[in-house]
């Protein structure tokens, strides 16, 4: 029995989260699934941004560091962020970007687990994981070693020489979940520190970073939790290494006292340290506001909605893509599952291309995924709906395979 | 001969450049001379933010990494700048904040001149300056060291083990120029690298990078450059070693093809490697935008108002402060000043909460300094006159010797 438009209607009908979607601004006729890379536009951050850049920072000027409260963004920032990973207002920051503060926080685990030299990742690892990863390794003459994420794999590739195993919460291709409490009490078995990197988890999946043990995790700001391009990203540092995290990005925002211009460098106490130069306001305003949507919002029921979006993405996909050359390339259970639904097909890219030529937004991760980002704040079941039979339509079609959507652009 | 302040009007009404002020919004009833911490709002920005937010953001969504071009926003943005540093375009990139930049550059800088292990500095320079190099010199297990900046102790300073000189080409505090040719010579002489902060320089002061044979260099986008607060930072490579400069923060963004998703780090051809993440595009977006204030703008006539500004602004000082207890802490050289006047005075921190509640902003650095910038493109040579005849009457009548002026706030 196929699943028909009429009851996708009806899902939204019922859906407690549906007036959700009335935080944000989107675009008419388009059906955005690509929140994964970037978050919609809650519909209050305009008018935040014209008073940030014209009140704030044009008549306010220098005055609104300590008037408009601009001092202590990042810490507003860094508190509204931690209830949605299960860390204290005191364990999380916000500054520079994702990349940025996983260099800081690798360096600083190797200096916390400094009798080892391994640094140990994952392979399809978020390839800015990976590179920073490479940089701190050969910055400071330790090995660095990938092994597939697994949870069989990873137990192998522990041993007495790893320092630190670093590796993302959600695979950023295929939408799978590692165990974070599983490989990180594998990980502490060992000896090694734990560090997540939960770009694709935050805003959309129950994380608990204090009760799995998490050491150290980072974490985007401009997916899920819908800050803008290229917003700030966060860092998280256990409680329990706070006092002893040292990183080398030691810049004045990170200082004991930033402002006595004081002739030598102390770090700040707590989570302050991870700071580094002065924070990019407008980017960090603009996150700070955004995440006004998640006020009142149970992530619980969030994550319920979005797992059931995957299943009605994947039910429909069995049920009506059969012998079109797709494969489902997500988990089947929802549990091991992020906020997202990969397919594989050989056309990829085209596919997509055409699919956005039809208002309908996903992306396309080398070499044959088309991702499809579940945003539950936003997305409808109908808009799940609509893109699976739109798939269809294209392949049955051969809609996909015409010259202007087969030529590569720079960024997919 | 006392100047008047009609004789300043009249000098405003002479001056060929006081259209420029019409550029920026400014707060009514304010003179502001703080724009050495934060530059003014260009008066195009906040329409474009608009655009940026509502319709690039808000609409284009993804897409606008193609359609609204920001992924070439870091190499548009460092195209406008580098005519301002006297650098080629190649030579310039726009990313995160000077801090993480000179991190990046002072540790390229240790591996090009990687026989050496000192990382010489100056003594007084900006804090985040001193604290960075003191994380790289930990980090690189290389010694740090510090000499007072006058030439004469540089020279003595220069030595066989140095690898790299690291200064402030204006100094925060007096605004004192410190001689870019020819202490770069003298780096170059001894075998050192020069890299120079030009955070202070920038926007104000003619720089002619290349023909100074400057190695490095990084700068502040948020200060004569207006690009809003916390605005991404710039940074120089010269052309001869952007083959091989390596810094360790290799995140995707440095990549030779970010968007391959290949898995093993491979530094981008020239000056893109010094990218590290996604950039904060709206505070990325508003530094380019805020750079169009420089169309057009003769460099050389910016700087000869600046300095007769400042000349203004001591002269005056010299004719009505006599006997107050205030100095002059900058040089008196127009040619060794940068663009701002400091004075010293015991109680400097309350007359500039005094000022500030006259609607006057300047700056109070510790221990006992009032920094006034003068941004020539919308200070006028009125607001000195008013600037200097109302210390005058502060310091006279004692309105700075109230509780309100003297309780510190966090940013000053």
């Amino acid at each position: 029995m196929a699943i028909t438009r009429q009851a996708c209607v009806a899902l939204d009908d019922a859906d407690a989260l549906a007036a959700l979607r009335d935080r944000f601004i989107l675009p008419d006729n388009v059906i955005y699934l690509d929140g994964n890379s970037l978050g919609a536009l809650p519909r209050h951050v305009p008018a935040r941004m014209r008073d940030v850049v014209g009140t704030e920072w044009g008549i306010g000027l220098i005055r609104s560091w300590n008037d408009a409260g601009w001092i202590y963004a990042a810490r507003r920032t860094a508190a509204k962020i931690a209830p949605l990973i299960g860390a204290g207002a005191d364990e999380v920051t916000v500054a520079d970007s994702t990349s940025v503060n996983l260099f800081k926080l690798l360096v600083a685990a190797m200096r916390l687990n400094s009798g080892r030299d391994v640094l140990l990742t994952q392979t399809g690892n978020f390839p800015t994981d990976t590179y920073i990863a490479q940089g701190v390794a050969d910055l400071l003459g330790a090995e660095f070693r990938r092994v597939d994420p697994d949870v069989g794999s990873v137990l192998t590739a522990l041993g007495p020489r790893v320092a630190v195993l670093a590796m993302s919460h959600v695979d950023y291709r295929t939408g799978r979940i590692h165990p974070m409490r599983r490989i990180t009490a594998a990980a502490h078995a060992a000896g090694a520190l734990m560090l997540w990197d939960l770009s694709h988890s935050a805003g959309a999946l129950e994380l608990e970073l204090d009760e799995a043990g998490v050491d150290l995790a980072v974490g985007c700001g401009y997916k899920y939790l819908n800050g803008g391009p290229g917003a700030p990203a966060f860092a998280f540092v256990a409680r329990r290494h706070l006092d002893r995290a040292r990183h080398p990005l030691t810049g004045w925002f990170g200082h004991a006292e930033p402002f006595a211009f004081a002739d030598d460098y102390a770090p700040a106490q707590g989570i302050d340290r991870v700071q580094c130069g002065t924070p990019a306001m407008l980017s960090l305003l603009a996150l700070e506001s955004a995440l006004e949507i998640f006020d009142g919002v149970s992530l619980t029921a969030l994550r319920a909605k979005s797992m059931a979006l995957g299943n009605l993405f994947i039910g429909i996909a069995d049920a009506t893509l059969e012998g079109l050359g797709v494969a489902v390339a997500s988990p089947r259970e929802a549990s091991a599952r992020g906020s997202q639904v990969s397919l594989s097909h050989a056309n990829g890219y085209a596919i997509i291309q055409a699919l956005i030529a039809n208002g309908i937004i996903g992306d396309f991760r080398a070499p044959d995924i088309l991702r499809f980002g579940l945003a539950p704040l936003y997305v409808r079941f109908v808009d799940v709906f609509d893109t699976v039979e739109t798939i269809g339509r294209i392949l049955r079609t051969g809609e996909w395979n015409q010259p202007k959507f087969l030529s590569r652009k720079t960024v997919t």
